[in-house]
């Protein structure tokens, strides 16, 4: 049997290590320890190697358009080269990030043109998609706040709070639109934000049934 | 007055290096000194180190389609900080491949599908194009002769000779397409070639007038 493919989506600092803690425990409480992570972009060599260039290139100005083409470049690699097999070989694999969070920074954020975005997304990924997605909600002064608590700042993150507010919004149009992804407001007590994603979780468990 | 871009096109050792002399040489009989040289993929900080991974990259298998999206991560790099800038102050820029080369390796060698290249070349390059573009035609065979005569052949140029074939036609085909693009047959003397590639670069230069 084919494994599950869950993709934990958000802003900087929206908490999505104590959120994948969350669907550890739950998955394990349910029988299911066959994990595989991932994150994007990144999660094979050359993937890690663009995610290098995308967060590090200071020796140039990097494009948007260059940037949105290294972060698929990057996606269809970790696609093809990791989950895919992984999900044939029956592990279940758990996404830091994956094609939503380019349709917000990229899309939203940066407001690249939405045909691009769009054509990108069928040609490269084709019907390729996560089986469910967590959205980690909240906003974006307050995760960016959190995450300058954890040290400096990548070329992306350092983007002006305009440009969180506007992946936010592309963010919160896809996942209403998606039916399976599902919003958690990341605002609330780390105990309640672990107790609603838990709860997700076990719901969309039973959905498989 | 903003310069122009002249491209050459062809297979690996069709004799790129030797038609660029043949079209500095033709310039400079004509007063047009002031000369920017370019390659792809490459020439910029970012886009050099995208053909490393593009041409050297062995840790991973690379998908056909990562590969794609690189070549236009690093032509846009090169399109919108160097070639554009050349342009806008007056500089003539020579290019050792541009656009076409991904037509032909990857739509034609590859057999990418063909939406996915048009619309990354409409929605990335828009529309820049090359002022002029020489097409060096020749048998694949006798140009894998000559590049292997130069050394270790790289990740694409290791592909078998159908691929080169599939190339090639490709090339054909989109250069008769093209009224900016000449087919220069490759496989005449050298001389001849020199002589052909100046010709070509005159008759256009008097087109211009």
């Amino acid at each position: 049997m084919n494994g599950k493919f869950i993709v934990l989506e958000g802003l900087e600092g929206a908490g999505k290590t104590t959120a994948r803690q969350a669907i550890i425990e739950e998955l394990q409480s349910q029988g299911i320890t066959n994990l595989v992570f991932t994150r994007e972009p990144g999660g094979t060599p050359l993937a890690e190697k663009l995610r290098h260039l995308i967060k590090h290139e200071t020796e140039e100005p990097v494009t948007d358009k260059a940037e949105l083409l290294m972060l698929y470049a990057a996606r269809i690699q970790l696609v093809e080269n990791v989950i895919k097999p992984a999900l044939a070989d029956g592990k279940w694999v758990i996404g830091d990030r994956h094609d939503l969070s380019s349709q917000a920074y990229q899309g939203g954020g940066r407001q690249l043109d939405r045909h691009l975005l769009s054509t990108l997304k069928e040609t490269v990924l084709g019907s390729f998609a996560p089986d469910l997605t967590l959205y980690l909600d909240l906003d974006p002064a307050i995760g960016l706040e959190r995450a300058r608590g954890r040290g400096a700042l990548d070329r992306i993150e350092q983007q002006g709070l305009d440009f969180f507010h506007r992946s936010r919004a592309r963010y919160l149009e896809l996942v209403k639109a998606d039916p399976k992804a599902v919003i958690i407001n990341a605002e609330q007590p780390i105990e309640q934000v672990t107790a609603d994603i838990k709860s997700a979780v076990r719901n969309w468990l039973n959905s498989l049934k």
